[in-house]
């Protein structure tokens, strides 16, 4: 890194519980190609001072996180389609006060879903009902898939979630039928408590085409290791990670990275 | 640098025109210190604002210059008596979420009539009534000089800041009586318009025992030349800016400076 100064853009990020990821991602770029910007984590307990202090500070973007997603939303001035759709925003641009919220997890799983070549007669089963549930749920909708089961034993949130994009829902897994595309967006498979469940039943797994698991800690979860040992087509949460973290940059910078430096920034992310 | 990381905490000021000097004289000492902090140089035109996203945000402190030193006093929880004294802040320290004001201008100067031994029955002729002649003012009062005259033509100032501290004015230096400190704290000798002005007469720096310029830019200003041509004792605006800063360094690390630290890290934050 160069010393810093005082002419450097500043973009951030707000969670509860801040990640190392995105500070390391984004300012590991600015270096690579000579961007005059800085990247920082930070957490708040007061959500409208901190966006007071991006509007006052001129901090150029914002990643938002668990648990602002929603509450960002009255304190912004204008929420692009990709936010507005579910109600959702994890990344906030400021182009000189005026600040304009989007989703790009929504967009990634839209964009993967569309480079994967992922027919959309696929019969998908999606595992999940909480906020990024939601917007994979509603990435397929946009995408076009007609046939989708929500699975999610919570008997509140899995129903409204599969009715609000027009899908089924089903309690438990053994309640579905076949299934061509599997999708977890739950916590099983990740780094702690869960990281040795598989999201799926094997034999679903087999019988399915394309498994998809948006877990992107570690990038190799029982259900991405299932479904390669399988011979399915793979899609992995750190893809999902990545391209989300690709369009905010871009958005941040105006940069568009290439996919190598996509890869090489989310390789030296996750090397901590 | 190392590369930055989301467990950094973070220093800034807020000027109207932010100098570079604060980011390189602050990151250059993390650097070499291994404090995982960063600072860096905001501006804004909203200090309330500004004030909310330090709060929220956790800025552990703030360097405050013009033209917000008067107007942060009603943002923060606790006032120094550096501070207070001359109503002007220029250091804000955040103990999880209390703001608490001081004035390090204040306490250098004060410092460096200590250090360098001044007599306290000297005559002092004080040019400029602005706000950080308002603070040396005041540090000579604290200090215990008797015998202080404010030489300056705004005739709502000048002697407004002379009466404040029960000292003499004068508009014009011809008027002054017998001198053994001069004081510059206006802009002449300052690097730009004035650069080339002499800030006193020759013959009465000739009759003084010591010279003080607080102007920081050039390090050797016209004064100081003077001054050290005619075998003075010479203060320079460069110590004060050097010490100040190493007292905010203090507050907001908790680590106390060397004199060769703050000397390197003030040739460093000079040289861009």
């Amino acid at each position: 890194m160069p010393i810093l100064n005082k002419d450097m853009q500043v973009c951030m990020s707000l969670a509860a519980r801040p990640s190392n990821i995105g500070t390391r991602f984004h300012n590991f770029l600015y270096d690579e190609l000579g961007l005059n910007f800085l990247y920082k984590a930070f957490t708040t307990t007061d959500l409208p001072g901190a966006v007071a202090g991006i509007r006052a500070l001129g901090i150029r973007g914002c990643s938002v996180s668990m648990p602002f997603k929603e509450a960002i939303i009255p304190l912004v001035d204008h929420i692009e389609e990709s936010a507005g759709a579910i109600q959702s925003v994890n990344t906030v641009v400021n182009d000189d006060g005026v600040l304009t919220a989007s989703n790009t997890d929504y967009e990634a799983i839209a964009a993967l879903l569309a480079s994967h070549d992922v027919d959309t007669a696929s019969r998908v089963l999606l595992r999940g009902s909480g906020g990024m549930a939601k917007a994979v749920t509603a990435a397929f909708r946009g995408a076009g898939f007609d046939h989708l089961t929500v699975v999610a034993r919570n008997e509140q949130t899995g129903p409204a979630l599969a009715s609000q994009y027009g899908y089924e829902w089903v309690a438990e897994e053994r309640e579905a039928g076949e299934t061509d595309l599997v999708v977890n967006v739950t916590p099983l498979g990740m780094r702690g408590d869960q990281q040795d469940a598989l999201a799926f039943a094997q034999d679903r797994i087999e019988a399915a085409h394309t498994v998809f698991d948006v877990v992107a800690f570690p990038s190799e979860t029982p259900l991405v290791r299932a479904g390669r040992q399988a011979g399915k087509h793979v899609i992995t949460g750190a893809e999902v990670i990545a391209l989300q973290a690709a369009r905010q940059f871009e958005r941040y910078t105006g940069v568009a990275l290439t996919d190598d430096q996509v890869a090489r920034a989310s390789e030296f992310s996750r090397a901590e």
